[in-house]
């Protein structure tokens, strides 16, 4: 059994969310069946879209270091459920012994097996969408991809904003949804639901196709690396 | 700003219930004005009543070891959302120089400020009501106690072993708001949920009479405690 190192807080709902799933992914009669898992929820991380489009305070530090505080604890392995945070994956990884998950990589693979070839239609930060991090993935994996237009985009991260700032939830769904609608109507076949803020409020099964979240792909993955070492 | 070092998992639906009372407890606009938390989720802790009343495997060495992970991540103070526990809190305190906050104590001191004088019905698990954790507490601070009768008291410790393994939560729940009525009836002015698992199913708001939900106490005490150090 290998405990998982998680950083959470970005942002302050996805922490909980992402036990939740841990736990539905989790075959167990009684709560000692349960995987340990160590969390350091850190919403003082500078805002990472800020940070990649706006002029923001780097993220980079703040998450080295965040990530040094699980290593130091006894994380086995460590996962980072926040989407934009995954553009500084290769030095956060390079910044430690420990191996990090790569959420995003994850994902686009059960895209591919949600729905084999199909195009993808993305819901995302405009931090993530604007640097391209699903981009490249799902084109090595052969997948079409379809982003929101400028002012949906705009929808979407108001509506994560929203939900960071935990008001006005409802709309930001409705929003979320809305925008959804229209990536499908251009022609997605699979939403990837690529920031765990949005996981907070949207699910599979609430739109006319198959979503790929990569809050639930993560916990999948969490379990089955936990569980990987028999010891 | 003091960093709270929180050890959870028991059971496992309690750490992410801990967290939202924590963000909903705190004042904030945006992400980062929310507290950083360090978070032990350790469900392999060993069943506290268990270990209490069936001579169960003893919990305090994982509960000492747990905690001084947290104290070695950085933790300025530890909150334990599990009240059975505090059957080890001098132990517990003993083995860490970093100050453990009460969840006990500083539930009781609310049940005298949101009733005053009023007799205190008790929904907890069979070890905490046979140790008399409350019973001290509140006769220190003048409050009669009224706890379940013996077929009472069964059906709530099968309610929460029904939420320590996530399955029969409505049952469970509608099981403590007939013991808590009947409590009530006996002559309880104020109900008091002093098992964290029992507050992931019952709310303020649900009885006839005001609740004091010992995790929502420690939720509002772990805010102040943050706080207190202005640095």
């Amino acid at each position: 059994m290998k405990t998982c190192g998680i950083l959470g807080g970005m942002g302050v709902d996805v922490t909980g969310e992402m036990i939740r799933r841990i736990l539905d992914a989790t075959e167990a009669k009684r709560e000692q069946d349960h995987l340990p898992l160590l969390i350091n929820h850190n919403p003082r991380i500078p805002d990472r879209t800020a940070a990649l489009l706006g002029g923001g305070e780097d993220a980079l530090p703040a998450l080295t270091a965040s990530v040094a505080v699980l290593a130091r604890a006894g994380a086995d392995f460590i996962a980072i459920p926040c989407n934009t945070a995954h553009y500084y994956y290769d030095a956060i990884q390079a910044a430690t012994p420990v191996p990090v998950l790569h959420m995003l990589k994850a994902s686009v693979s059960q895209c591919a097996v949600v729905q084999p070839g199909a195009a993808v239609g993305l819901l995302a930060t405009t931090g993530t969408v604007r640097t391209g991090l699903y981009q490249g993935l799902l084109a090595d994996a052969g997948l079409a991809l379809h982003v929101p237009d400028e002012a949906d985009q705009d929808r979407v991260m108001a509506g994560i904003e929203a939900i960071k700032s935990r008001h006005g939830l409802k709309a930001a769904r409705r929003d979320m949804l809305a925008v959804a609608a229209r990536l499908i109507s251009a022609g997605a076949g699979v939403i990837l639901v690529g920031c765990t803020d949005i996981s907070v409020v949207v699910r599979d099964g609430d739109l006319a196709v198959p979503a790929v979240d990569a809050l639930s792909v993560l916990a999948e993955l969490i379990v089955r690396t936990a569980r990987e070492d028999p010891s």
